[in-house]
C-alpha cells in the first residue's frame, strides 16, 4: 500500500498510464502493472543494498580458512590439491544452522484434519568463489560453469535420496550473516515434498499440454520469440525475458529454449553461463547491485515420484527455468492480504532498460 | 534464509525442537514450523516499527481539517453535523493515489496465449479515529463497532456495482506516508476479479464440502475448540486462534463460530469489537506496537457472480473470516522462491503468549 500522495494531480496524470491487470499463465495468479516512470527511478535508490565496502578477507570462508568451517561434502578443485584445503573453485559444505534435519526417517501423518510432516531435508551452503567479495555478475565464464556444475552434482547426488521429493537451489544474494553476506553462495535445499510455488507450476503445464498437447513453457518462449519487446538477451541455447505478468520490477526468467525438464541433465554449461552473465550484469549496474532472489525450477524427483506413481507425464509437462527477482518492497502487504502482486514496472519497459543498459 | 550462524552447536539443539512441516487446508501451502525461542525474544525487537513520536495533530485526515481532502463518501457522525465538517467518528474518501480507476468499462481480453484485464476498480481510504495516533487497539469498544460498521457500509455499497467480483477490506498497519503512518486507516479495494488467495480459499472450501458435506472452516473451528492450545480468546460469537500452520509468527485468525459467508450480513459487532480489541491488544503490548497487515476475508461478490453463473454453493462453503499478520521479515525469500514459509514460533506456543499476555 505503499503510494506516494502528490495528490489528485498525479492521479490524474496515471488514469493515462498503462494500468493493466495481467494473468501468469504459470502460477494462475494475477499481477496489477502499473507503469509509474517516478517510481521506476525511485527504485535504483530504493533496492541499494547495504554497505558493501566492509568485505572482510579473512573470512572463515575465503581460501585458506579451510579448517575452521564444517568438512566439505563436495568440491571443484584444481589438480592435485587436497579435500578441505586450497586450491578450489566452488566449496558446498553443510549449513551450520539449517533448517532441515538430514537424519531420520519420513514421518507424514494427519493430525485431526491437519497434515503434518517431520522437518526432514538436507541443507547444504555453495560457496561461489574462493575470493570473498566476488559475485556472480563479476567472475569469468569458466568460474561461472564451475558453479552451474557444482549444482548439478548436488541436484543430481541428493536426488538419489528418495525421501525428498525435490532439491531447490535457492540463492539470496546480499542477504546472509557476517561473513556470508559479502561471499557469493548458494543454498540447496531438499524436501520431503514438493515446494507450493513448483506444485503449482506441475499442475499448469500438466492442464495445458493435456488440453493443448504442446508444453505451456515452450508455447510461452514462442510468444515472447515473436513479439520480441519482453526480450532481454539471447542465444542460441537459452533465452532470458521479462516475464507477461512480472510479480516484481525487473523480474528475470531464463528458459532453455530447446524443450528440457531438467536443469542437472545439462552437462556443459557455457551458453547459460554467458546469460546469466548478462543479465546479472545488468541488474547490478543498472540497479546499483540489488538484493535478488535466484531460483532453479527444475523437475521433481522423478526417483521419488516413480515409486508412488506420480508426475507419469512430468518430462513431456514440464520445463526448467531460472527466476531472478530484484527483493520487491513496500507494496508487498496488499499481496500477503489477497495474491494480487503491484508492480510499478512494466515488463516491456523493464526489458527495454535490462537490453539497452540504460534508463 | 536469514538465520544466525552459531555454529554447530546450536544446529545439534536445534534438532530435539519441534520441526514440523504443517499443510494449510484452506490454502494448501506447507508451512515448515520451527520453534526458536531466541529468534522468538527477538521479534520484540524487530518487529519494533518505525518512530511513532511524531503526530501530527494538524494533520489534514484529522478533525477539522476536512476541507484539505477530497469530499466524502461516506461518514459515521454525531447527529446534526454536516458532511465534510467536524463532528465525524469514521471517514470514508477516494484515496488520492489509487492503483485502480473507477471509470470505464471491463475490458477482459486475451493477448495471445495471456489474459488481460484493464485495471478498473475502486480504492477508498477509510479514517478510522477523528484523532490522529488513536489506533485500532486503543479505541473505546463504541468507536471498534463505528469503524466495522464503516467497513460493512462501504462493502455493502461497492459490491451494488457488477463490474466487482470482489471487494476487500485491507489495513497495513504502520505503513503509508506523511500524515497517514500516524493516523488509523484502511483501504477498502474493489476488483474485477476475485483475488487470489480468495480463489483459492472458495476451491478448497468447495472441495471439501462436495466431499465431507460440511464447511472447512467450520470443520477447523470444531478441532480448535476441541484441542484447545491455538485459542487465543473466545466468546459466544466469536474465535481467535493462531492458525495450525501459520505462514509467521504471531498469525491471528477470527472467525464467527456459527456458520456464516459475509462478514457484511452483519448488523451489530459488539462480540467482534470485544475479539478484535484483545488480540489488537495483546500484539500492540507483547510485540512493541508491530507492524501489521489485517484483511477481512468475506464472500466474494454474489451479485456479480450469479451473473455469470459462479459460486453458486457459497452460501454453503465459504465461511469469512479476519486475518491478521505481524509483518514478517529476513525470512521471506525462500517463500519468494518455492512458496514454503518459514516460521520460527510454533502457533501453539504463539497462542500461550497472546492468551496470557507475556512471553
Amino acid at each position: 500500500m505503499k503510494k506516494n500522495n502528490h495528490g489528485m494531480k498525479r492521479a490524474m496524470e496515471k488514469s493515462n498510464n498503462n494500468h493493466q491487470f495481467r494473468r501468469d499463465p504459470i502460477s494462475g495468479n494475477w499481477s496489477l502493472i502499473i507503469n509509474d516512470e517516478k517510481e521506476l527511478r525511485k527504485l535504483a535508490e530504493d533496492y541499494k543494498r547495504k554497505t558493501v565496502e566492509d568485505i572482510n578477507p579473512k573470512s572463515k570462508y575465503a581460501e585458506g580458512n579451510e579448517g575452521a568451517t564444517p568438512p566439505e561434502i563436495f568440491a571443484i578443485r584444481d589438480p592435485g590439491t587436497n579435500r578441505n584445503d586450497r586450491g578450489w573453485k566452488v566449496r558446498v559444505l553443510p549449513n551450520n544452522d539449517p533448517f532441515l534435519q538430514i537424519h531420520g526417517d519420513l514421518d507424514n501423518r494427519g493430525a485431526g484434519m491437519y497434515d503434518v510432516m517431520n522437518g526432514i531435508g538436507a541443507h547444504e551452503l555453495v560457496l561461489e568463489s574462493p575470493t570473498p567479495g566476488e559475485h556472480l555478475a563479476d567472475m569469468s565464464s569458466e568460474q561461472l560453469q564451475n558453479v552451474l556444475a557444482a549444482y548439478r552434482e548436488r541436484i543430481l547426488d541428493l536426488k538419489r535420496d528418495t525421501r525428498f521429493r525435490y532439491v531447490l537451489l535457492h540463492k539470496s544474494h546480499g542477504e546472509g550473516d557476517e561473513d556470508l553476506l559479502h561471499h557469493s553462495h548458494s543454498h540447496v535445499i531438499a524436501t520431503p515434498m514438493t515446494p507450493p510455488r513448483i506444485k503449482v507450476e506441475l499442475n499448469s503445464a500438466k492442464d495445458h499440454y493435456d488440453y493443448k498437447e504442446r508444453c505451456l513453457f515452450c508455447d510461452i518462449i514462442n510468444q515472447e520469440i515473436s513479439e520480441k519487446e519482453r526480450i532481454i538477451s539471447e542465444n542460441e541455447q537459452f533465452i532470458a525475458l521479462s516475464p507477461f505478468a512480472s510479480r516484481t520490477p525487473f523480474e528475470i526468467c531464463i528458459y532453455p529454449k530447446k524443450h528440457q525438464t531438467f536443469f542437472e541433465w545439462n552437462t556443459e554449461f557455457s551458453q547459460l553461463a554467458t546469460t546469466l552473465k548478462t543479465v546479472l550484469g545488468r541488474i547490478k549496474s543498472i540497479l546499483n547491485d540489488p538484493k535478488y532472489i535466484m531460483v532453479i525450477h527444475s523437475g521433481p524427483n522423478i526417483a521419488a515420484g516413480k515409486r508412488r506413481g506420480y508426475w507419469k507425464t512430468i518430462e513431456r509437462d514440464y520445463h526448467w527455468h531460472i527466476e531472478i527477482t530484484p527483493r520487491f518492497h513496500g507494496l508487498t502487504s496488499f499481496y500477503i492480504g489477497s495474491g494480487f502482486q503491484i508492480n510499478v514496472a512494466s515488463p516491456e519497459r523493464a526489458a527495454g532498460i535490462l537490453r539497452s543498459g540504460r534508463f
